[in-house]
């Protein structure tokens, strides 16, 4: 492949066919706010099984507004406890059924969940190029308008720990290698898939906002989110260190004041930030 | 795991659950005759689009006799030819286009032709775990009671060449890690796949036909035999050095007589050997 | 390396000093009778908690014999079950007090039981290097005189199943790594161990006994065999469905004339075959 | 797992157990000063043996007041020497004398000095998984109240030369796993190890110190660092080109005066500055 | 190895003889301004064919001062197509042609391009031993004054998309080990080849140019840089979509014209630009 | 890619081009004695610098009548050694001056002996992949008519000591993959290498000489042998526990005496055994 800056900038110079899509390469802000965003498809991949809820209340409204969100998760979550009674076996089933519920409250239908099956805080020992097989499928398959995605990083390569790291990587290299004919191409020959690139991207990450460059109003979603937040009970709640499948209101009541207390907020309004890309997934770091 | 044969003499002594499973492991001997079996699924795992030749005759028998036949193919034998002409894409899409030729003559549905996409010749670079929990998937899908497979060899370890090598082996592995709810058990949390334990198995062999112990007589299904092998024009046909995708009628009546002029014959008869295996896949190469 | 046969004669022949150990390799036979051993330290390799039953009326004449028995195990058998109702962790502490309860019936202290804690079913899939690596530390640690392990094959690779093959070859590799002073020579510079070389060895197969050379009369400790082999539980008796670790009486008594009535016999004796191999481990498959 | 920073957030917020630890993770400052730590447990993880000497004067006064030092050396540093005359051997016994006697000077007990044995060099080839799993091992053996190693990097990955990377990275992600009871589990069922997590961390670099946020007064040790500076001599003395076990007094005088006038200094004090970092594993990047 | 600042230091302080080189780390700047650079041996490490076009005016200078530049590329570029008639044996030779036509224009010889083979987007799943071998056999051969290679970043990891990220840190990496006499030493024992350090570095990015420190006038080459780049007909050029071998003269002139529109000024004059570093290898982030 | 033998059947049946090549695979027996070979390029591979030892004689006849001969050794040899003394360097470069010696006496050219530069002992665990890809570079150039090799197996996978069995399958494979055009196709479009088929193949073992059938009188260079026998001071001579690379002429004459009388001798007559192939290296192990 040809590097991505000379290679575009010629492109759209003179032959025009990308240039609608590559001009603005510079610019980086969505043509049309996310919040009249419609009749996109749309993805996200994560590590766990609530990675998304970074994104709750985008792809509530995204789901609202008459787009088709898909989550995708790479591992089961079956290490993340600090009960000694839970079995990851059991841990994998809870959080499937936490994420389904989760994503119930945001509109999301089941079967638009789809997670790879991983073992939990193995996937950056997993062969990579698997990995990336794996998600090129699903990028070919789904054929998403955007990718929500943790950061691979802007211009540095972001830190993350180890499982968030190997999903920020490995969801920029599938984005990149899914556009290639040439690449995977076995998806092409013999299961009917095509060659596909992703157009728009949104990269989330935990901590650290400074490189964010677009925040989207929640406030229409906010109870939604905080319905979300309250299922994951293995956890952000008491199930952490005690897991049991049904808490007491009390304790929702608390799981639900703690999630509203600490929205991130901008101008007074409940926000999710993101570092918006447009282009070739080639550029993803710009 | 424990090891197979103390354990499984011990199960069908004690506790006769598995008995009528684990019993007869010494005769290795199919209690119903091939050419009687109905009602199966058959699964049959081959590294390149021809592999499966090897048993066109049983396939077209088993399938006439009212069982569900698949054919799941490693690689798209994408590197094949000796036509300097032909790309990597091209003979992937040929090879397709063959098999599925071929498996219309037995009677085999297109849709039972299953094939995952790997590179032709690099199958032994691969990542052993990832190859193997793909056929586990497939084998938790299907569920077949009869596995056909390269033979990994009767006590020690059968030669094959890299590609058939590697898919022996990895299908042994992935015939005995399916069984075991514990591992790969993503797909069975996420999925809503169960673990499941093939009962039978069909070996074979391209030479060296040493350890055969079943043989059956393909006489009814000869012509459809001969007929799909004609199909395979890049690979046993002119097409080998210079590809024609439309050989002309005395090529083709040439192809069909090679193929009869080496049909393997018992007592006059065209057959095909297998070693059979029933039990435990831990004890496979029994 | 240089090739064994050439350099094991020629040093033989010119200079004496590995002469007694070489000079013997064509008869491939104890210079004493196992039975009659006393004062060496043994060292048995195996994939799961119970691979060493093979062997245990050997190791538990050994150890009655005055020699130092070592089981070193590498996986936690953590996936070898058929009752819905374990999870990974119980199994596997399951399956560490069984392997502790038989050893104690052998008089093997429990301090002789190593488990390098591999998971079950995964064992081909690890780093091969590491694996030896870890191997050779534990050789150069307890510096056995004689090796029981998993039969690599003579002449021929021999066919295990997944788990049991990696053990027989890692286990083969790391004997003839652990000779070599260059080789993982972190362990020497910076552990204060010293390379060492295995004089003999002792390999055991579940099935297929065709190139067994030594045969064990276990008759005296045929009692401890048996009361060992009762204590796999979750192996070979009722807990292989349905796991109760305090099987009735008539359930241990079952189990009991099971193992009883599955003894090995030649001439009417209980015994345990092996390939008895002395010499260089370069040359482990003559 | 979860993502950390909303988990740790709620928990906090509600349940309390985890707020000591957690509700200061903004700040990121040592609740007592690092001069007045007494009875910590306290491990260093370097790549090479000297790459403690970017902490010698922290290490000399934890040790001095009373807490335990261990410092876990990667690999055997027996390649970094430009003198033509020096082995492998020879260089990864001299390093290890060397550290040994560095190590003295600052009142570290040798048998606190535990060396892994990777070849130098090498570290990012050798299986990542195998690599974690061993320093998860002494972790959780250890059981360090704080740890030291190579920074990882703030937000983004830090640039290190290849093994110094390998290091920073591998720390980072044994510290995260070796809190989770499910992760290398064998080492809790079959070893008596226990899930553990570091609560205290502190990063080093040897250049760019922009990131650095607590910096060690090491006026009272100063000694003690030159001197265990002066033992290096096969890597910053006469001994890099020629090696010789007895530098003269002079050289060793010049090392001395060397490593004096560069000992970094703030207001005109000796120190060592470090990223603080307390909390979560998950968040070591903040 | 040790670390280097401290070591670069002392060495240089003490002892003199790699002051020179090491004394003047801190300012990062060419003695020699790269306009008047003589006799020097200058390697260009890239991902594709045409990564070098980043650099083709500073090579062009270099060249025609009387320099020897190489150009050295990982992969054959066989994939980097939208037009979907091309096969990738087709791309991998027009690439080559246009590559060496491109160095043509520069005055470089055919036979200063070294293209190591490896597939096209799949540079980052290659074994990175294998591929830092290569690279160092190389730079053993070639002994350069001066490498050319994608920034690894300084202070942290720079972002390259997957092909860019892997040239980068292998590069790195294969000059950092090139030098150690203990390392890849079979090309040292068996192929006459001497262990070397390369002393400057110029790394350069395709955006983000805030680490640059150095900036060439290629106002006398520029001609020759616009030319080459008008032989990237497959890449820049109407041969993006749908290749055609001779592009008509209007296209040449478009494309030409496109190169110089985007050629980055300073000045008002044509540069390129640079992050500038010299000293040991260990150091290269700095 | 095919089966072979259906294909080579179907296809020397038919279209005749492969037939002279083909049609005798049953037979596997040489059309012209070794003894009278002539012009013939030769290529042996090894794992160590006197693996080709045991084909001595057949290589010094053939280099004797006018062949080619050329040896390829995959690893350095640099720790097969009991004297405490040597280094891994040091070995290294004995071994080279003692095969050197070796292969003089043959009358092998030195410019003839390639030794690839692996680690001895560890050719196990080198990436599969790249090893393949430099033996395959190596036929493509040599274009042997001939390959030596470890024999892989007939039927079976032959057991070898790790580094045999490694140069065993690694030989084979690389033989396989060297023929397809398509495979490491980048020293096809970037090297000018052509892909090639090795016709004949000469497979040797160092016991177990049963699938042998093929057999060379080696009486007219048995002086020849016997001397370069003596060259290996380091493996077979006192060299072995304490090297001295000038032996006393007592030493070396007891050298000579010991390799006469271990020569393999049939009919009285002094010969090396082979298991000869003819054909397609897919069924190499017919």
């Amino acid at each position: 492949m040809r590097f991505a800056i000379i290679g575009a900038v010629l492109l759209s110079g003179l032959f025009g066919s990308g240039a609608a899509l590559l001009g603005q390469q510079k610019v980086q802000q969505a043509e049309t706010p996310v919040e009249k965003w419609t009749g996109k498809t749309v993805m996200l991949i994560g590590a766990h099984a609530d990675d998304d809820a970074l994104a709750h209340g985008t792809l509530a409204l995204l789901q609202a507004q008459g787009n088709q969100v898909y989550v995708v998760t790479l591992t089961t979550g079956n290490v993340g406890t600090q009960d000694p009674k839970l079995s990851r076996t059991q841990l994998a089933e809870i959080r499937r059924k936490e994420e389904l519920a989760a994503l119930a409250e945001l509109g999301i239908p089941g079967d638009h969940y789809i997670n790879l099956g991983y073992d939990d805080g193995m996937l950056e020992f997993e062969d990579r190029k698997a990995v990336v097989e794996n998600l090129v499928r699903f990028i070919r398959k789904l054929r998403p308008d955007v990718l929500f995605a943790w950061d691979p990083g802007k211009n540095f390569q972001r830190w993350h720990k180890s499982d968030h790291r190997a999903a920020a990587y490995l969801s920029a290299d599938a984005a990149r290698a899914a556009m290639w004919r040439l690449l995977f191409e076995g998806q092409i020959t013999q299961e009917g898939l095509k060659e596909y690139m992703i157009p728009e991207y949104l990269f989330y990450n935990d901590y650290d906002h400074d490189d964010e460059n677009l925040w989207v109003d929640i406030s229409s979603v906010e109870d939604k989110v905080i319905n979300a937040s309250s299922k994951y009970v293995s956890q952000y709640g008491p199930g952490w260190k005690n897991y049991n499948p049904n808490p007491g209101e009390a304790e929702v009541k608390e799981m639900k004041n703690a999630a509203k207390a600490h929205l991130r907020r901008k101008d007074g309004k409940p926000i999710e930030g993101f570092r918006y890309y447009r282009g070739f997934p080639d550029a993803i770091g710009k």
